[in-house]
């Protein structure tokens, strides 16, 4: 038996049992009111972990070694920096990020191969390790802190990013919470998104590692804010089963386990989205009646990621002609006479044909916080959603600012 | 015996031997100065002819049309319109093509499976039939309305895109000209780039439509302005024969016919890149050292299709960091720890690391009106090259004007 899902509006990343957090403030960014730079996510029992990272055939070696560490064994704690994304700085990438995995274990007394790593920020410059090896050992770890290690990954964030639910396995509670940083361009260089996970269930790696999979592509990989995927692209979940349920071996055994890390996963997503540079809008394509789920995930996610069609939202303009294009430059199959569109549920399409409407009313619709595009192309019964950035003026300004 | 190849200054679309053209304003486009809206290109004699079309699965009308006559016959005629895309109108659209065809053929006196049609402007908006009525009839033919031609097409273009070249095959002059207009965005909906180009050159169809394939797969198919595929991409070739040189049989019987197109391919697809709206100033970026031409093709895609490479390209900021992971997000193999990059000819990575260079020179370089981007992966010996537009907050204000 599985209970509701509940959202805990007070919790974070250590709301689940037996997760602990830390944060510190080490100067890698440039000092500022409250800032952190160095977090660690720490699990009192041992976890087995699944992960996604980029697809970028250019790499941060603090990627390379926790792709490793987790396809290879579990890890129980992740260390992660802010401000410098140790990418493109030759071998000297590799060495460090094992060492800041070995700063974190000692300091936490368990085995560097426990320890994950993820850096994010400036590109083409060594990590600090003088400042790592200073400031790692004096982070202190506790129940209190998820919101400072929130803090301590983001970058040009304008906020943090967090969510904790819970449901019921045969009584026992189960929690699911995530942190994430957006993918918003860091001044100077290089975009990342991180996104970690932690949950008390009790679960067999490999069911983890599917259920992970399916949510990410589902939620990470369905938004765009500039259309590039980053060298640091991290995605962890760690289970340490201290909820006690029956453990899960198969993906199906736990439908609401599903539900729970796509709710956490997909609200992850939208906040990124939501917070891409000179954007404070979100825009949501949803494309139905598609004659196959792929199909309708990847339209979706190039109507996100059109320019056309993100500039259009700035301008508050209902450009149908530029949703159309992009639909088809999916190549996806479609019939333009069965075409419906709808922003926030006001039809602007019928069989492939702009139909009347309340100008103003759509407008409207158009300024608000979220503009929902659906797009129903009558072919078929399977749908996708797609999340993206408006293009704005700041964007061009902020990204192309003197950095060098 | 071929002789070297010549650019014609003066040259425009009816300099190979037997092309005429035409071109009249009707009002499809609001009045302006000197604006014309339909042009006709016609060659005196039968042609062979080639095209190439959209990808996008929402297509215009005209290009159906198109694609169905230039694919089952040749065409020897091209009627053109600027002002309305004549897409996403419903069945009335192929109507219309088909009628616009039959009023052209009817004034030139051939038949309407000889007349190709193209349409660029707004979608959603009824080709208006009875402008055509009226107009095509009065076009007059000429040796000396090529430039009018190239005028008719254009929509948010700032300028004319011509280019004519000749060379001999065994005494005979060959000459290959090409018109084109550029993919930036129309006010107030569709981008569409369409290419016309014109030879008095003999030669067989299959190897006609193959060069003219490697051709604009090397040249349109490397430029991106917005990201985005229109529905109503079009080129087209038509060859008379009427140079009377020996009948170019198979692909490989004359170079210099393959090195002609390429010339005046790339010159109107850079000059489409050039004049993205917004954007004065053109990157080029080119990838040598790599496994497989179609790599190095796509990494360079992917490098002048990145916001973040346009932005900084605007900003006059060297990014190499978003370079390299533009580079990587294409996927292609490469190794980060042999990669060079050069601007403008100046080295400013060496072994994937960034290397001190004259940090004056660079924004200089970055400011010039082409900016070249090197990038040697050292791990093969294929090449690519692809061309882009800067991404500049006037592109942002143009795309999000209130247009419905």
């Amino acid at each position: 038996m599985e209970s509701e899902i509940k959202i805990n509006k007070k919790g974070d990343i250590c709301s689940p049992k037996g997760f602990l957090s830390g944060s510190i403030f080490s100067g890698i960014k440039s000092p500022g009111q409250d800032k952190r730079d160095i977090g660690i996510i720490y699990s009192e029992s041992d976890c087995i972990s699944a992960g996604t990272f980029t697809q970028n055939t250019v790499v941060s070696p603090s990627v390379t070694w926790t792709k490793d560490i987790t396809s290879n064994g579990n890890v129980r704690a992740i260390v992660a920096n802010s401000g410098c994304a140790n990418c493109a700085v030759g071998e000297q990438g590799l060495i460090d990020a094992k060492e800041m995995a070995s700063i974190a274990a000692n300091t936490l007394g368990i085995d560097q191969k426990e320890v994950a790593v993820a850096s994010t920020g400036i590109i083409g410059v060594e990590l600090p390790m003088a400042l790592m090896r200073k400031f790692i050992p004096e982070i202190k770890m506790s129940k209190n802190d998820g919101n400072g290690f929130a803090r301590s990954i983001l970058t040009t964030d304008t906020k943090t990013k967090e969510i904790s639910v819970s449901f019921e396995i045969d009584g026992k509670e189960i929690n699911v919470a995530g942190v994430a940083k957006g993918s918003g361009m860091i001044h100077p260089n290089m975009a990342t998104m991180l996104a970690f996970i932690t949950s008390d269930i009790d679960i067999e790696k490999s069911a983890l590692q599917e259920i992970l999979k399916n949510s990410v592509k589902k939620s990470f990989n369905q938004i765009s804010v500039d259309g590039d995927q980053s060298t640091n692209d991290t995605v962890l979940l760690l289970a340490n089963g201290m909820a006690k349920n029956k453990k899960i071996n198969t993906q199906g055994e736990s439908k609401k386990f599903i539900e729970a890390l796509d709710i956490v996963c997909t609200f992850l997503a939208k906040e990124i989205a939501k917070d891409g540079e000179g954007n404070t809008r979100l825009i949501e394509a949803t494309v139905t009646g598609a004659k196959t789920e792929e199909d309708a995930m990847l339209a979706s996610r190039f109507i996100v990621t059109s320019n056309l069609v993100k500039t259009a939202v700035y301008g508050r303009d209902p450009n149908w002609g530029r949703i159309i294009m992009a639909l088809g430059a999916s190549q996806i199959p479609l019939e333009e006479s069965k075409i419906e569109i709808f922003v926030n549920d006001i039809q602007i399409v019928s069989e492939g044909i702009a139909i009347s409407y309340n100008h103003q009313s759509i407008v409207i619709a158009m300024g608000e916080e979220l503009i929902r595009f659906k797009i129903n192309l009558n072919i078929g019964s399977e749908s996708g959603v797609a999340w993206g950035s408006e293009l704005t003026e700041e964007y061009v300004v902020f990204n192309s600012a003197y950095t060098t």
